[in-house]
């Protein structure tokens, strides 16, 4: 009944137009009684995104059952949620997409559903960042990003009449946002502390260390003025080390 | 006239209920006619939000003539023309802020005015950042993260009651975003990048070479298996240099 009454909505819409287009008319065209529109459809817009209100049950149901350690890409995953609901039916997505740019009301009932989301995702955020300091501030950010990739790559697939796989160009934006998002809130580490690490032990202060790491190169760092005997000494130990 | 029919219906608004004010009994408050009111506001949700087509047309006014340098310093900037705009009068942005809240119609129609912005701040950087590659993508996400993060700032101060400066929370929550989108775009650089870059000298492959850049270390790379001899000429030749 649902479906039968969406399909019946949407040929009417695109055949005249949604505004010219009555809930009575709709009902006509599906052989259905008015009472069993409002039933299902709160209203006229409603009609035009039948399975946001599923898919942010769906997408509340992950966030809770998730994993607690990546909660950046946990909101990732949850958006996912999103375009499988789109890339499940190319040909309904992409009509609707071409109407919601023609109807104002349609757009901005589309922008309270894409801040509900926005929202779930924020809460998400915001319970496991908490409420101390900028918790709040980079749970709203961080979410607002992801809608904003998200609907980046949704809309590019849209927009192309729904060809190929959606999945690419979503998870190509959703990486640039957790790539900017899960480094460290400070400045970048300095060239020092990349040393370190990738050496595994300290630069002492005024002082040499050498070291390979795991990779194909040896990294030598000291002090100027330090005598040529204690480089080749850091430098041979470095070496017989790997 | 504008001002007088504003206070007048957000009075109404806040006595009776934004849904049981008619536009007829604004102008009967205000004292004017119902072509009057029309005249200056398309609809009644628009004399709640008087100020914001103006203040869109400053934020393109802004950007159009903003230094091409800091494109994201620049949208920050822009975005707090808005912030300005509500600080101007804190009372009533404060009641409004109350009134929104109550009333979905005036939620959606804010969701709307907030978009507007958004694609303002995306427009400019999409100008600058280019189409190509992930201009766009980027142009969309660091807009998003502004107005996400303005929001935050703005809200804070009006949850307050509107106490104090607006602008500390504001400008602390814009740092955040500039801080985070100001760092290279791809992942960050590598080791050995790096390295390049603070030896200014590229590291040939499975070769050597040291240098000490404007620091006070030096700092060397070599192949492992590279001669001992090769290692300490090299070495010698970037003491040298310095």
């Amino acid at each position: 009944m649902r479906e039968v009454l969406a399909q019946a909505a949407f040929q009417l819409f695109l055949e005249r137009g949604f505004e010219r287009t009555t809930v009575d008319d709709i009902v006509a065209r599906a052989g259905v009684g008015r009472r069993s529109f409002f039933r299902y459809f709160p209203s006229k817009e409603d009609v035009v995104f039948p399975d946001h209100e599923r898919c942010l049950a769906e997408m509340t149901e992950f966030l809770a059952a998730v994993d607690d350690g990546d909660p950046v890409g946990a909101v990732c995953d949850a958006a996912r949620i999103v375009l499988r609901m789109y890339a499940a039916d190319p040909e309904f997505s992409v009509q609707r997409y071409r109407l919601t740019r023609e109807v104002p009301g349609l757009r901005t009932y589309e922008l309270s559903v894409v801040r509900r989301y926005e929202q779930t995702l924020a809460g998400h955020l915001r319970g496991r960042f908490g409420a101390d300091g900028d918790g709040e501030l980079r749970a709203e950010v961080i979410a607002a990003s992801v809608v904003a990739a998200h609907n980046n790559g949704l809309r590019l697939w849209l927009r192309s009449g729904g060809e190929g796989d959606p999945e690419a160009a979503v998870d190509h934006a959703l990486d640039l946002v957790r790539d900017v998002w899960e480094r460290p809130a400070s400045s970048s580490p300095s060239l020092e502390e990349q040393l370190e690490k990738h050496l595994e032990k300290p630069v002492p202060a005024g002082g040499i260390t050498a070291g390979s790491g795991d990779s194909e190169v040896i990294v030598m760092v000291a002090a100027k003025g330090t005598p040529m005997w204690r480089v080749v000494q850091q430098i041979e130990a470095a070496v017989g080390e790997s």
